[in-house]
Parts: C-alpha cells; sequence; structure tokens
C-alpha cells in the first residue's frame, strides 16, 4: 500500500495488476438502525473528495434528494499526503464539525491499528468521532431506501423497486468495465493488463452509447442510480482518464451520443453543481507520481463544451420521474470558480 | 545527457527547462563541394528514425524531390538504447550498407570522443563511414537546393528564392513554439514553464489555422519547407503529444482547418507514405521513462480519420507547382502494416 500513489479506495496491493480492495467498515445507516446506526438528521457528516469519482456518487445523491441539511458534509483537499486524506480546505486545517485534522482519525477511532487505506466517501457519526461505513456502493443505495424520511419534497425514487434487477445489472458492468477499468488501464504495468482494461472499457462505453441512442436514461425514463454511477467516469474522462490513464482510443466529446448523455446530467442540478474539475486534475496529475512523476498538472482540456446544449430532451424521459429538480447548492458548498466548467 | 531519456536532438542539461542542444556536426553537402562533400549520387546515405520529428522532414523532402535512389536510407529501430540509436531493424542488427550496429560508430569516426548527443536525422559519407552532418534544419533546405542535379523529373521547388524570407519567418515561429514547443511542455519540470509552453503552442497553433482557413499551404501557393516542418509536428499530434506532452486544450482532429490541412499533407504522396504510428507511439512512451515510468504504450487513438476527405482542393493551390507527384514508394521503404493509419 503506497498511500501517496493510491487514490481514494484503490490499494494496488500486488504488483501485476491493480486490484481494488473492498471496504472494510460496511456497517448500514438503516431506518430501523439495526447495525446500531438509526438515520437521523444532523448526526453523520459525509466526508468526500471532490475529485474521487466513488465520493462523487454520494455528493450527487445527497444533493438530488435534498439531504444536505440531515447530512452535512466535509470535502478534503484533493491531495492526500503521507497520512492520505486530510482538511486543510478548512481554516486552522481541521474539519470544523469533526474537529479532526485527518480522515485517517475517524478510522482510528472506529478500529485501531487499521492496517487498510483511508478512503473516501467515508460516513462519520458525529457525536462519537467514529467510522461508520466507507462501502461506497452502499452508501448512496442507502440514502435513496433508507434515508427517505429525510429526504426532501419531491426527491425522486434513485433506486426504484420495479426496476432494481436491471439497475444492478447494468451498474455490474459499469463498475467492472468503466469506473474500475479505467485505474485497471491507467494503473497496469504490463502492457497485456493495459491492453485487456482498454478494449473491455470502449467495448461497454460502445455497448452503453448504442443503448443511450434511443433512451435518454440508462433504466427506465428517470435518473437512477446506473446513471450517477456512470456519470461519475463519464465526468472525469477527458480531464483525466483520456491522458493520464491512457484511455485515449477517443475523448468521451467525440462520441456523439455519450458526450451529449454526460452534459445532460451535467447541466441537471445536483449533478454539475458536485463537480471540480480543479480538484479532479489536481488530485490524479498530482498523487499518482508513479504514472506522472513531475506533478505537472495539464491545462488542458478546453471544458467550455460542458454548457452546451445537448438536445437530450428530444428522446424524452422524466428526469426526476414525479419529483422535481433540487434547488440551489447551500451557502458554503458551492464550488469554487476555478473548479467549475465555464 | 541522458540518452535513454531523450528522443533524437533534445538534450535536457538543464534540470528546470528543457533546452535543446543545437547540432555539432554543421558540414553542408553541396553542389560545389566547399566544405569537401560534394553532392555525388550513392555517395551518402541518411539515417532517420520514423519517430522522430526532426529526421521526418528529410524523409519527406527526400521522397517529395525523388532523391531515393541518389541518397539511400537506412531506418533505426525507434527505440534507443544506452547506446543510442541502434540497426536492430536490420538482419544482424546492423547497418547492412554502414556495416555498424549503432549510429555512435559514424559518430565517433567522425570524432573521437565526442561528448554530445547521437541525434538523427544524421547523414553519413559511404566510403569513409564518417558522419557528415547532423544538422536537421539545413538538411532539408540543402536537398531542396543543393540536390537539384540529382533530383527527379518533375520535383517540386520546396524552398523557392521569391519566398524565402516569409519561409523562413513563418518556420522561426513554428519551430520555437510548435515543434520545440511540444517538447518544453512535455519535459517542463516545474508547472510554469509548462504553462507557458501550453500556452505559446496553442496560441501559435490558432494563429496557423487563422492563417490556413484561406489558403492551401503556408507560403505561396504549393507546398514548401514550411509545410513540412508544421507536419512533423501536427501529424504526432494526437498520438503523441496529445497525452504525453499534456499539450491538451484539444487534439489536432478538434481544430476543423489543421486537422483538414495536415490529412490534405497526410494524404499527399511523400508525406503519410512515410509516417510510422507504431514507431511513433513506441519511440515516445518507451523511451520517456522520465514522463511514461512504466513504459505503456497507448492502444489509441483511433487512427481510421487519416484517410477521410479533407476539401482543401476546394482552396485551390498547386501542390507541386509546376512540378508533378513523386512516384510510389521504392521496394524495401514501405511503412509496415502496423505503423499506418487504416
Amino acid at each position: 500500500m503506497v498511500p501517496l500513489n493510491t487514490t481514494d479506495q484503490e490499494t494496488p496491493s500486488e504488483r501485476k495488476e491493480f486490484r481494488r480492495s473492498g471496504p472494510h467498515f460496511a456497517d448500514r445507516i438503516t431506518a430501523d438502525g439495526r447495525d446500531g446506526w438509526p438515520v437521523e438528521a444532523g448526526r453523520y457528516r459525509l466526508v468526500a473528495s471532490r475529485a474521487c469519482p466513488w465520493a462523487s456518487r454520494a455528493l450527487i445523491s445527497r444533493r438530488l434528494l435534498g439531504l444536505e441539511s440531515a447530512l452535512s458534509l466535509a470535502i478534503t483537499d484533493p491531495i492526500q499526503d503521507e497520512r492520505s486524506w486530510r482538511f486543510t480546505l478548512d481554516p486552522g486545517d481541521r474539519d470544523p464539525v469533526l474537529g479532526i485534522a485527518f480522515l485517517s482519525e475517524a478510522y482510528d477511532a472506529r478500529e485501531t491499528g487499521y492496517p487498510g487505506g483511508v478512503s473516501v466517501p467515508a460516513v462519520v457519526d458525529v457525536p462519537s468521532g467514529v467510522l461508520v461505513t466507507n462501502d461506497f456502493h452502499r452508501i448512496t443505495v442507502d440514502l435513496a431506501t433508507e434515508w427517505t424520511a429525510l429526504q426532501r419534497e419531491g426527491a425522486p425514487d434513485l433506486y426504484p423497486e420495479e426496476h432494481r434487477d436491471e439497475i444492478d445489472e447494468v451498474a455490474e458492468g459499469i463498475y467492472r468495465d468503466v469506473n474500475n477499468g479505467v485505474y485497471r488501464a491507467g494503473f497496469a504495468e504490463h502492457q497485456n493488463t493495459y491492453d485487456d482494461a482498454y478494449r473491455r472499457l470502449f467495448a461497454r462505453l460502445d455497448e452503453l452509447s448504442e443503448r443511450l441512442s434511443t433512451r435518454r436514461y440508462l433504466v427506465g425514463d428517470t435518473i437512477t442510480e446506473a446513471d450517477i454511477r456512470l456519470f461519475a467516469t463519464l465526468v472525469r474522462f477527458d480531464a483525466v482518464y483520456h491522458g493520464h490513464f491512457k484511455c485515449n482510443r477517443n475523448k468521451l466529446s467525440e462520441d456523439p451520443v455519450l458526450w451529449a448523455y454526460v452534459r445532460d446530467l451535467f447541466q441537471t442540478p445536483g449533478f454539475g453543481d458536485t463537480v471540480d474539475f480543479d480538484h479532479i486534475k489536481r488530485h490524479y496529475y498530482r498523487v499518482h507520481t508513479n504514472i506522472n512523476p513531475t506533478g505537472i498538472v495539464p491545462l488542458g482540456p478546453d471544458l467550455s463544451g460542458w454548457l452546451t446544449p445537448h438536445h437530450r430532451e428530444e428522446l424524452g424521459g422524466r428526469p426526476f420521474g414525479d419529483g422535481t429538480a433540487p434547488g440551489p447548492v447551500p451557502d458554503g458548498e458551492v464550488v469554487p470558480e476555478e473548479g467549475r466548467a465555464v
């Protein structure tokens, strides 16, 4: 484990091929509190990096569901040091609510001497300062299904009962070949490992592009968990995966369908307003010294296309189903200007 | 000097900013033989790498001028080892004409213990095995102006007297900001050095794009030395400079004017038939371990667009002026299939 050379969940423990370790702390925060962690307004704090695609999911779900006041948010510095994620963006370099300088302190409070990596997203119990979960797959599903009592009026159903099998199936392929696939390509130490990841990635993207050519969203006719998962990788594609991870058959912006799809989501309240391209670029290019030893952060790509018309509404679809769009981003959570696509 | 981490002419002697060393051996092969090297059919051998943009100029000029039988050609392995450019593509790992395994042997024959780098293009005197010149700026100009007696019938005038001032002026900006600019960006060890190179590069490309929006070629209405110099960098842009050197504001293929311009040249006999994308990609990604430590060579970009219609003929222009297109590539010099854009 080389914390400075890893990002969020990844642990390149095996030298030949990158493998992602599973989350170690998988307690669930539920309506009935069966793991000892009941859903409760103001009790928990979501710790996220705006750089990280896995944390990005939670940021989007929280916004779409209107959970901002129920579940507070700590944003880490995009660049980890040898103690991993840190709160150097906050006054005094400490999270003002948890009072800690490093996320690892909440991990230590949960399990002394835990030898695994420190990852985001993480949910911390504010009263005790103890980490509850770093299970990035589960966190968003639970926000959608267990936190319903605290969701805003008009919150969409991001994991609708009648589509769960299809969402899970689509999300599984996206996870393997896209979300994680870009890391397999980028962290490959052997040409054939890279080649394999690259081929699977673009085969899957081609399949998704085909699927999305006639439908506005991946499953059903509304935004679901599946779209959130795909968006988290696609929004980073041209900024970091294309060059830094060598996923360079084409830029996402060269695929008319996927480029329109991701812009549609980007321009939907709750998606683009969580994205910080400055954090994304600095994280990947400065933390992965094993693939970018100079630490130079590219000035490109030109981001001006993100706000251009996408015309996806012509495909129909109801973004929020029977619900409504989320309101504006709360004060204090607005992405700084240097991170925005303008 | 770190030969394994440098390419062709470059010598990153100063750690803060990449500076290109000038050619050390600048004797000229002329019609009157005033430097002791008269133009003579069959006497000299051009040593080139198809990976190298500086050598690429000489390959193109030689083809356009029909000098293939007068000036023979040795192609080096795209990947240097610690003794630099080598003839490992030839039987027995030796150039069949010069009988040497490394280009450095011709350098040594010229000057014992020369401490500088070994670079291509290089012209070697076959009878003595001595290096004559590695002056990449001068070589192509001399092929155009001094080798006239040996040029094919219908050879174009690549450095026409009445346009030399303009060609030199345009070429100077191209050299500084584009040909060498991509290396300044890619080899930068400090963010501000990179930022400066990136900005100058794209400012110059924008200016060239504007210039080429209403005229088919850079100077006059025919192909000249200026086009050859610009082509050498543009043809490599999306394959290596965009990602590997972080010149990523946009791909060349995203600039409609420059993309059509470079395809027009690529599809002109004498240009694209000298280009080996396999050599280009393997050279940059495997030799520069300081910026790509894993040595993984990207599978992208998709090269299928190179042969698509460019419509530049609508701008008028006479590619070869009063001359004609060169004939087919000689046997033995055809770029292998894996290097071609198909």
